[in-house]
């Protein structure tokens, strides 16, 4: 009688193969539902996901789903096949949202591997993927490379000579996807702020003010809604195991709150449009309080279109530290102790 | 380099005008999503807003959501500009519902300032504003004057000549607004109770019996998909330094929970359709059991309407202490310990 | 004046008549919202319930909503006639499933007393009830017997003689209902396992692996979302005064997470068409881990279909105890000290 035979244990490094293909379990249709729980977990205020009427305006037929939402629905699904045991997640590229996604879309997700590289230790070792989400057209709604740490099944397995991809340092403004929209019928004072593109300058720091403390109860019901199977972020008992003693939130809720803290004073980001890079700095635990500040790294216009800019920023947030005081990385290379998240990404804001 | 010249900090005292109009951010559309977090959230039972075959019995085009909901989203609205620097919310007058709301609705809110006077330590003052929502057709949803202690920014700071408006001391039942239903297909049985209006007797005391507990995911989820950036609410680390040590659940949280506690014997309530009064008597935080009662103020027939009478109904919630004892206001005018709530409310209600 | 006489404090055990009827109050509209929160409480990953192209591809409409959702939202309208003075719930027979939800339909519930037996000590007698959910077109949905042990308000209270109802031991493979799907467009790599029917085994047994941690907070907000008024779960107040000294977890929480863990050894089980048996070992509290395992009872082919056979399944649930040691009930009859859930029911998946 076998046992197990029909549970899914994940990969292992050694498991995977230059140019494999993985076609992620479990599409997902997202509803008006996720947008509420969007508001309702993160809080997030901007006009253009919370409002048919202003989306409407805008040229679109209602409110389009979160940027970040659409990310964790993606990952999620790849957790199963590629991260199950990852030792950690060491970083995206190349990482693009592409169509807007409406309720009533079926999201899917695929994934190929690109490199594979042992670690010297042989316990583990590096897999790069490009992972892509699909509507139920077909329509790419997001497109990253990820690349993970995984452990090995059995440290002495054979693997193949490293192959590990070129990726570029940053998504090139000329390469963001814009969605089909018209800044015509945008409407400054329903969006909460009166600054646009034009009024943000290189170099500038926005601290975003207000914190949002995360409960264990909140971070989890994030992990279960993207059907992500991390189990570090939902099972108390194996945490007590872990080097950290307990559960860790769900690096995707971090990054949910510190967009929607960003509001204040980023109200008119109406889209995110890619992620240049990444880190998780430091774990994030229930009872944690969540702060967040920007810095402005580069504006840039973009062809074609007098009337949308993008705007990279860096968005850091840091717990139980209010951000009127910065805390980022010091001229060491290493961060102020409070620091959980550092994003850099573009966002495009209506140009006067 | 400027720091922190996007972000909004909130009107102070000194920064209102009388006669002042403010049109609040992020226009909300509310679905489905809302009507099932309403009872997620607050175990509400009433068939008005649970089911559309109980709504289009009465002639609605399906479940409204619920009145108590609106406000919460209309409030929230206003809490940038209004009252993001307040000591203390004071009152309530002319709080009227208006159309009703379902799903698809994006409502809208804005504030005219009515009044001001500033208070004898100079440090604060209290505002008056008029407060109005809207759905996309620009039909009025909400309409009440709130009064607030706000700080001043500079005590120091010069201000107007006091103005006080005048508010009325209750809504009148002949201004009350009628939905547009018919109680012909009225189910008694499926809303849960065959006691009507002409069932009730003024003076009568309800006792509602059961009690919810509140843990702090739940209250700030509430204030999250309210979008309600009253940070007293949310942010444990600022709230060490407060002088409750902690966060407090938000008000509106207490009240949802009161009214929906009150469907044990105030079932066919269908329809909340103004507020006479109410006072947040004590702090609700993580962890306390809310328990509610009901005393029957006044009943009135309806101009026009021999199918609906209005009920006014006042409900107390308390932490804590069941209710089987009626916990309320003493004869030296204090309130018993465990009351956190006060409210004073037009129900309305189907006639025999 | 009259107080409380418009309270429902539930039947006791001699208010009840075999025979009896009830219609319960609050029919309830359920909507894609309930589908995003069967997904956010309980990390459910199974494709028919997630997805609108999955469903679609067997000839279905839509994702209809989760199976063990729909026992939920019945049982919880049953609760305040029937059980609200529970002393225990004793058993489940009979119990179907009967055409699909779908977002937008309405479910009513409605019960008949089959059967009523005095306890001993004349304290509390058991109650049989027949309890059948319908849709707005009167289409059943879920049919079950139940029994539960309900107090007497007054001992000495005169009772009829007994009644005891045969229910059937299980319920037959020929009386499952089949829903009108096809597998023609079954989709194995989206649904997450290539193990059809045809590969599971009389007798295997297979470790869900996973374990979600229940917060207060989660099961409280499942137990208001399906309008039950069991006070046990949502009182911590009234909690200490009780033999556990605390709230406990909804069961049906803990049945829905037991299936959604199930997805990892079961993921083509799409259907719950019948449960057999079913018994609450033990509470579970907030803060648990629950962990699950499932073996295959038997196999059954259906009449008229070779695409669809069904399996008997027993899916066992533990806290705070990982199921690879299949924890279960010992030579002696007794249960493990981890066991918190033992059912036994029929689930439909594709053949080859």
């Amino acid at each position: 009688m076998s046992n197990n035979s029909k549970t899914n244990t994940g990969n292992y490094f050694e498991d995977f193969r230059v140019g494999q293909e993985f076609r992620h379990a479990t599409p997902r249709t997202l509803t008006e539902a996720d947008a509420a729980l969007n508001i309702g977990l993160y809080g997030s205020r901007f006009a253009l996901n919370s409002s048919d009427v202003f989306a409407r305006a805008l040229g679109l037929p209602r409110a389009p789903l979160d940027d970040m939402m659409i990310f964790h629905v993606v990952i999620g699904k790849t957790v199963p096949d590629i991260s199950l045991n990852a030792v950690a997640n060491l970083g995206y590229a190349e990482f693009r949202w592409g169509v807007p996604v409406y309720p009533g879309d079926t999201l899917a997700a695929r994934s190929t591997v690109l490199g594979l590289r042992e670690n010297s230790n042989r316990s583990s070792g590096v897999v790069w993927v490009r992972s892509t989400g699909t509507n139920q057209r077909g329509d790419m709604v997001l497109d990253y490379v990820r690349w993970v740490m995984v452990h090995k099944r059995n440290p002495a397995a054979a693997v193949g000579e490293p192959v590990v991809p070129k990726t570029a340092a940053a998504v090139a403004p000329s390469d963001l996807i814009m969605p089909d929209v018209s800044m015509m019928g945008y409407d400054d004072e329903a969006a909460g702020s009166l600054y646009r593109w034009d009024d943000y300058e290189v170099g500038e720091r926005i601290d975003h003010v207000s914190g949002y403390t995360v409960e264990d109860s909140d971070h989890m019901f994030s992990t279960r809604l993207y059907q992500n199977t991390a189990r570090v972020h939902f099972d108390a008992h194996a945490g007590k195991n872990t080097r950290f003693g307990r559960r860790l939130a769900y690096g995707g809720h971090v990054i949910s709150l510190a967009r929607a803290l960003s509001f204040n004073g980023l109200a008119n980001g109406f889209r995110v449009a890619a992620i240049n890079g990444g880190s998780h700095v430091a774990p994030t635990f229930g009872g944690d309080t969540i702060y967040a500040w920007s810095e402005v790294l580069e504006k840039a216009a973009l062809p074609g279109r007098d009337d949308i800019g993008a705007l990279r920023v860096r968005t850091i947030a840091a717990k139980d530290c209010p951000c009127d005081s910065f805390p980022g990385k010091g001229p060491d290379g290493k961060y102020h102790r409070a620091v959980v998240l550092d994003l850099d990404y573009w966002l495009l804001m209506p140009r006067r």
